[in-house]
């Protein structure tokens, strides 16, 4: 059976500048009651960019959280009730200085929907041409490129440890 | 350049039962400083359980941060300092009563490592004996049976939306 849970009471508990914190108290059957932590995200996009030497851009930068160096496919936050295909054409120039003649959507999946509503929008960027990086003051990435054969071993090697960039590379090598 | 960012405080601003919200306060290049929002979690493990007729088990269940019901493989997450691969065999047995003869480990990775350090253990599990499924008093799940083809699919048509099952079944698919 699956029960839809109805709000009683919603608190915010921390308003934060990327996330907020939500208490929500929920109605179960029975006239159960129970608390749910959410964290409220505002969604983002991801990149997968093929050049026409057939290799995927990846960023590398420093992820707090894990306190570790990420590889990643370029990505980033929509701001507040934007577009996500131009979010995507927007954070692909500012983090690696690519301009795509094709942004085109793949699909978008929640990343943690037991605890966060972050939905992330992923796109396939080709016909690319180089420019210059605009990486925001606060960002410190390093580019580079890999053949999506390398990447999809890297996967099978347990050497690629972000959810978005897996689903990604997968989908472009197998799906497409 | 990448900069690894400095703790220079920490303050916890929400302690909850699944997670905790904390503020660091980083160092950045020329002595500017910046924060940092950290959703901390216990992590979590993913079954991608395959039965005898080719089948994959997946579960349905209301999701409360997206308000909705999402289609997702069997999980859930680490109790204080389990082991994952206990966890996999637990929460299999838990929310869908089958028991596994083999839980064979894939990969992990991090569902959203820009605001959080929740780490995902992808275990895959064979040789399968159905029993009862026993959920937690506030669990309310709906067990299907789908075809791994029609799964990928699914994942085509953009009709799976948790990031963690489309990693599975496209690993289980094309990688091993």
């Amino acid at each position: 059976m699956i029960v839809r849970e109805e709000t009683m009471s919603s608190e915010i508990v921390y308003n934060g500048k990327i996330v907020n914190l939500r208490i929500d108290t929920v109605e179960l059957p029975k006239q159960r009651y129970s608390k749910r932590e959410i964290v409220e995200h505002p969604g983002g996009v991801g990149i997968i960019a093929l050049t026409e030497e057939n290799e995927v851009i990846m960023v590398r930068q420093f992820r707090k959280p894990i306190e570790d160096c990420v590889l990643e496919i370029p990505a980033g936050k929509l701001d507040n009730g934007e577009d996500p295909k131009k979010c995507a054409i927007r954070e692909l120039k500012e983090e690696t200085g690519y301009e795509a003649e094709n942004m085109e959507f793949l699909l978008d999946f929640y990343s943690s929907p037991g605890f966060t509503d972050e939905k992330i929008h992923i796109y396939f960027a080709t016909g690319l041409k180089n420019g210059k990086a605009q990486p925001d003051e606060n960002e410190y990435i390093e580019i580079e490129k890999y053949k999506i054969e390398d990447l999809v071993q890297m996967i099978k090697d347990n050497e690629i440890h972000d959810a978005k960039s897996i689903i990604s590379i997968l989908y472009v090598d197998k799906l497409l």
